[in-house]
């Protein structure tokens, strides 16, 4: 795997979790700059706040502390003064300064960090360091999630200059448009100005984590960080800004994918695309009212191209449109046609392809050319089972 | 069971389900005034966009029929013409005319209705009308319920004069605020003029069937009818009309009861009370998003006070509030102060009264005077089961 250069990786299990690594350091060799994309919960977890406050000083930024197992949300006072002694004690480990750590939590909301625990398991993390450990830090993320999630991606720039870009991520629950739970870290060798970086960083976001769902709801610690460190040593130019931008895409998109694949119980990945509508708004807001529908989700699980549930999923999104237009296809069978459906043979025919472990469900309104995709699982009983039994 | 006066009552098995009673009938001996209150889905099905035009003119009701098995929505013109026929000859079986008789249809969308076979039902159904037969037109509106909902009402009112109400509902999935898949008839024999009869029945279901949820759904065919025949001989004078709003609304909010405790695959009924926030709506909106999200509805599957749930929910409802002043309570048992766990204690309390069959969830924001108070159920594998095999 083509790591980007200057960053090293380290996981240790500390305890927070019962079993298993729980506990991720990235650090970069150098001072990188750095963005961040953070939920829109009013309720927001210690981790995000600190994070939030750090990345408002231009100060540079050189490691990424990441927990699994507790959320540190809904702590208050006592849950912020256990992150920043941690981090503390972290910056002192490594011969830097607290404010150029930035916290990541996730896992069980309104618990407190085992501080103690943490503190005495990050000598283990800071002696074991490596450029070769980024699979145990995407590992160390894990909550429910049953892989850990990376994606690489190298550049080629104009003149044979050659940069990398390496993301993890964790999913899996509360994931939703507008963030989700979840977390992802994206790190580049590049050299890019911390403006552009954030920039960057909220496009690429806006085009791939925030169009997926698995249950709709946002979690307290959504957090997308994008840290770049020069390593390469190269300082990207205006003319390769463009590239940057559709390769931070493309791996941001392909975690995206990964978290929908690894939804809680998902059994199927569906990808919801509305074309035809008056404009892109409202394509989203049609895509969303049905690739969140639990009953147009269930029919997934169940194989069923049952669109009389979408229909009526649409019909309930808030946005005006003509039913007696709609087109409705499962890959490429047609089963509704002008708002009726198109019978039993077609219907069958898209069960068939509703077997597969990933299909297409594409609404035509036929109005304009507004579009919109987002990524959807199915909603199976190993989602009530997981969630139901989720804290004991 | 005290009946209205004045109405007559039959159902039959007529084939649109594979089994049991489908199709039911209700005749009120005298011409009655009727109101209506329907779904906001923007698809409509037909028994919907032709009761709409029906109660639209003056005319009096005599008839409501009613089938479960097919919903008759997203049927286009051949959809109003299968109703129109069938109504056609239920007026010429009553000797009263088409216009007098509102249809209803709960089921499966995107089906047609099988015209011939309800046809020929029609007759045996209007021999066999009779004033006891209430239940069994309960029993025909049956899609996914597991019991029949009827409610009766008894009202005195000044001089010893006495009026009923009477109520049928069917339920189970598709269940939201703002209505919900779902039919239900209310019966009086008292004489109301229409333009009381809608306002009552507007007011009434405001804070009844748009208070409860069972999956956020919203279908195509919900559908609330108020039947007034006067046959008590009682006409309900200027004093007695909030009277009768309260006992209509008792009669609606004990019917929303039933559907929720219905609701599909649901073992537990949940009374979410949100109390203290700055207004109604803004409690409305907080309570909804909380008694509709699935993580919290898995959670009370588990039993498990799992109050970050609730938090998190509220924190993407769109509305402000300040976390650090949020009280919970389960029943009794307070398991969050001012935004913080009251720790294992409390909350293994509070599993204990999770384990019953009934609970309250109440939320206190202490910003305001404004509240709300919604019904809604738990998430379990039997819902999925139920909606992944509905049409299998």
């Amino acid at each position: 795997m083509e790591i980007p250069k200057g960053f090293w990786f380290a996981a240790t299990a500390s305890g927070i979790k019962k079993e298993g690594l729980d506990l991720g350091l990235i650090l970069s060799e150098r001072p990188a700059e750095a963005a961040g994309v953070f939920t829109t919960n009013i309720v927001k977890a210690a981790p995000v706040l600190l994070a939030q406050k750090r990345l408002a000083t231009a100060c540079p930024i050189r490691a990424i502390l990441v927990n699994s197992g507790c959320a540190n949300a809904c702590t208050g006072k006592e849950g912020l003064a256990d992150a920043e002694e941690i981090l503390a004690r972290l910056a002192s480990l490594l011969e830097i300064a607290p404010e150029e750590i930035l916290p990541a939590s996730t896992g069980v909301i309104g618990q407190r960090l085992p501080v103690t625990k943490i503190k005495e398991a990050l000598k283990t993390l800071s002696k074991a360091l490596d450029p070769q450990r980024a699979e145990e830090v995407a590992r160390a993320m894990m909550t429910t999630d049953t892989f850990p999630k990376m994606e690489t991606k190298r550049l080629c720039l104009a003149g044979g200059r050659e940069i990398s870009l390496l993301g993890l991520a964790k999913g899996a629950g509360m994931i939703a448009p507008r963030m989700a739970t979840m977390l992802a870290f994206i790190l580049t060798d590049a050299a890019l100005p911390r403006e552009f970086l954030q920039e960057s960083l909220r496009e690429a976001v806006e085009n791939s984590f925030n169009r997926i769902t698995v249950d709709g709801d946002t979690s307290t610690n959504d957090t997308v960080y994008l840290l770049a460190n020069g390593a390469s040593g190269q300082t990207l130019k205006p003319e390769d800004q463009a590239l940057f931008k559709e390769a931070l895409t493309e791996v941001c998109q392909r975690l995206a994918y990964l978290i929908v694949k690894d939804g809680e119980g998902a059994t199927k990945v569906v990808r919801v695309r509305l074309v035809g509508a008056r404009d892109d708004q409202e394509a989203f807001r049609l895509g969303k009212t049905v690739a969140e529908s639990l009953l147009v989700k269930t029919a997934f699980f169940g194989e069923d191209p049952n669109w009389g549930r979408i229909l009526a999923a649409m019909g309930r999104s808030g946005v005006d449109f003509t039913p007696e237009r709609v087109d409705i296809f499962i890959n490429g069978v047609q089963i509704v046609e002008n708002g009726l459906g198109k019978g039993l043979t077609a219907e069958r025919k898209a069960h068939e392809e509703m077997k597969n472990k990933e299909f297409s469900l594409t609404i035509h309104l036929k109005e304009g050319n507004g579009s919109a995709e987002i990524l959807t699982c199915d909603l199976s009983y190993e989602y009530v089972k997981i969630n139901a039994e989720y804290r004991t």
